[in-house]
């Protein structure tokens, strides 16, 4: 293999791989350590560094290796990962390079703009700047979209959810959306059965939430040697395969979301740490997409450890942690707690079931924004009709509306829709690992994740990118995505059916 | 300017900047939080960027452009901006690319076989890598004396020391080794009338001496905004002038070193801080060179730190911090604890007046060494021969001798100097203050460091590498470099002298 072109593109992005896992680690510095007078130079720094790798992807050299490479004999692995630096270096060539600087200007700005209306409740502060945005985001999909062979939306889809399509997505939203009314409806007529969970009563110093947390991790086999966990703001995922930096962020009067913040990010760490080692450093070896990520979060932080069985393994570790007595302690209280439904209005503390509700309202409407059918103007209308609709609750101001979220004001539109597809992927996986390791639920209740992550790493972790998504949750469960699983799973959860 | 040589230079030196940024925050990373398992990607992404970095200085295009720049008119700094561009790209360029790799190579290596041959006091197990090692560091001199048509030791210090003269060190360092012995002398029987100083008994918790460090650096300018101080195997000063980020590390029995070691970060800290805003990201903007950046840790160790004044503001603050009571902890005796002299054989923990005594062997060896008038093997015995006419000790062993120092086994030839050029001129800038500012020690005293800090800024922290060290020595005091105010100043304060 040596000198060829497929080798040659090898090297190539090795140097890519490098830059970017430098860009991580001066990421969560900047969200974890960094003092905040660092901003502009870091801001410097990354941008520098991101001039850096398009370079490498836009290097005139690229397309003739491409060619090159795709003429030569390539095992599988190999095969793959000239398909990934492809797509890497089609998204990367797709847009002009005033675009690209455009873009980025106008996001920035729109976003400094969005975090004084949000808490101001005045969309119409935001939305000249938004209109803006939008435009150019319309541009950076015509752009791709004519240079991926895809439609507009599924071309901005396609950064987080590579071949992502909206066919698919129509039909598993669109069976979830008939559904999601009566599951809601009676998940909350279940849980009147019972009595109303109690807040086990605080403080819990945020010295011994770090250390039940560290505990737990350890436990669900997080791997300090390559890894840690620190604070900010926004709680994430960063760092590299090799050093996985995840984040929370500590409250002292309830410790209940600090945690399971901690194990969701915990399973993005594992699906990191567990990428293919023989592949670090190329696209091959990357984790797939975000719905794949998202599962892996969702299947740790909502397959798992809101079961009942985690929580009885967990319950006696969080008493010990905080000195906790009584009632509000026991699992069967906890459980009630982590498994709270309720028609809210703002997507990130929403719970499992209402959640999707939430995601199915964003697709609609970006989707109608990227194509034209809605005028920005009409958003706020527009998302109060849909929460009304589909969770049954209407926002008293945009606040709680259409300003909630940040993804639209700094440009970034078809990530929305991976968030409940990493749901029903995880609910799918969970139920596959199960089934072909019946090992795994008993361990669980023991605190053991062996089985478990060996079933992971062996599916999907290990795989990196060599299949496709769809390709990946076939291979590993036998079947297409089918989101009656999730369904299921959330029936059997909520609603005491079998 | 616009579009001129000069202008596109800028640009240049500019990107160099925002990477070399970058890699400083990896650096800070990888010895404060870094788990051990992110070592080897840590390692790879800090050689991509020195590649990079290499291949900014390396443009075809450079030496066009400064030869174009040279014939535009150019303002004090802006000239003194493209001689420094011109300084990076003769070193940068003056070595084969193989060299380079190889020197890389043989100094990890060498530097990983010390690791082990320094505890197991076996010169001879490192000797063979040391000599390849050195092999390549001449071969190196070689290359940039001709690059730079200076001698090969000169061109090593150049690295460090821009423009530093073997003339000047000669003659600096032979008047110190004359007085030394005397100096020494002295300073032991001068203390030996007071009595010994008492060790304040532990334990210090570390919270407590981080708190205490911490109050100490706000006090004396360090900008918390900008930066932070962090634990690290070995101490150091690095992250950016925008974010300084300096490490210490702490000994539950003993605060005196930690606190102390924090002090003389700091100095470091505030120069980078000081350093000029506007030519941020130009090589006129950097520090100097090694002699004036350890003048600025060393003036506030050294000359603020360990003076009665500042101890006497200081120990009502430790008292405080940890709660100490009684004669261990009052101003005096903080004062002849940490101005105790003592033969011995170790550089890093030595004193003020005998650790000139431990650079000028290393001086006169590595000189040796590279113009090849003392063979490797007989370094052990150079060396031993040395302590006991420079110091009148001799170590048992070569661990406590010529093993003892990182610095020559990684391939490091041509620093250690500027450890006694920056004491030197840590006395002679402090001096030179005191007397522009009659304000500056009465305020010390008060515990208000704003007033020398004031003449640092314009003295030498704004200066950045406007001038070169010469002259910024002469610009400061009115005089070159004149070892006779350091010893001055070891006479005042350890022999009691007017």
């Amino acid at each position: 293999m040596k000198n060829s072109a497929y080798s040659e593109l090898e090297t190539r992005f090795k140097r890519l791989s490098s830059l970017r896992e430098a860009a991580a680690v001066l990421h969560w510095d900047a969200a974890a350590m960094m003092p905040e007078g660092g901003a502009a130079a870091r801001a410097e720094q990354l941008a520098t560094l991101r001039v850096v790798c398009h370079e490498v992807l836009a290097d005139a050299a690229l397309p003739d290796l491409l060619a090159g490479a795709g003429g030569e004999p390539l095992d599988r692995w190999r095969a793959a990962n000239l398909r990934e630096m492809r797509r890497q270096w089609l998204h990367a060539t797709s847009m002009p390079a005033d675009l690209v600087a455009e873009l980025s200007k106008a996001g920035s700005h729109c976003e400094m703009v969005w975090r004084k209306a949000r808490p101001n409740n005045d969309f119409a502060m935001v939305l000249p700047h938004l209109e803006k945005l939008l435009s150019l985001v319309r541009a950076k999909a015509d752009a791709k979209a004519a240079r991926l062979g895809k439609s507009c939306y599924e071309a901005l889809l396609d950064q987080w959810e590579p071949d992502g399509s909206t066919a698919a997505i129509d039909q598993l939203f669109g069976a979830l959306a008939k559904e999601l009314p009566d599951l809601i409806e009676g998940a909350l007529a279940h849980q009147a059965k019972a009595p109303a969970p109690q807040k086990p009563e605080g403080p819990f110093p945020i010295a011994a939430q770090r250390a039940a947390s560290l505990k737990l991790m350890e436990q669900l086999g997080f791997d300090f040697a390559h890894g840690r966990l620190d604070v900010s703001a926004h709680p994430f995922c960063g760092g590299t395969p090799d050093d996985v930096r995840i984040t929370t962020r500590y409250d002292e009067d309830d410790f209940t979301r600090a945690l399971m913040g901690v194990l969701h990010e915990t399973g993005h760490a594992l699906y990191e740490r567990g990428l293919p080692a023989e592949w670090r450093t190329q696209p091959v070896g990357d984790a797939r997409g975000m719905s794949v990520h998202e599962s892996q979060s969702l299947l740790i932080e909502m397959q798992v450890c809101r079961s009942r069985a985690f929580l009885e393994f967990a319950a006696p570790i969080l008493r010990a942690a905080f000195g906790g007595k009584g009632a509000a302690w026991e699992a069967e209280n906890l459980h009630r707690l982590y498994t709270r439904v309720a028609r809210s209005l703002i997507r990130v503390d929403a719970d499992e079931v209402t959640y999707p509700a939430h995601v199915i309202l964003r697709y609609r409407l970006e989707r109608a924004l990227i194509d034209g059918d809605l005028a920005l103007a009409d958003l706020p209308a527009a998302w109060n009709d849909g929460m009304r609709e589909l969770l049954g609750v209407a926002p008293p101001d945009d606040r709680q509306g259409c300003l909630q979220d940040v993804h639209w004001y700094e440009g970034a539109c078809g990530y929305f829709p991976t968030y409940t597809l990493g749901a029903m992927t995880a609910a799918q996986l969970f139920a596959a690992a199960r089934a072909a390791s019946p090992a795994i639920e008993p361990a669980i209740a023991r605190g053991d994740f062996a089985p478990l992550l060996t079933w992971l790493r062996t599916n999907v972790h290990g795989l990196g990118s060599l299949l496709g998504t769809s390709e990946l949750v076939e291979n590993a469960t036998g079947k297409p995505l089918d989101g009656a699983i999730f369904t299921h799973h959330l029936r059997r959860r909520y609603l005491g059916e079998n």
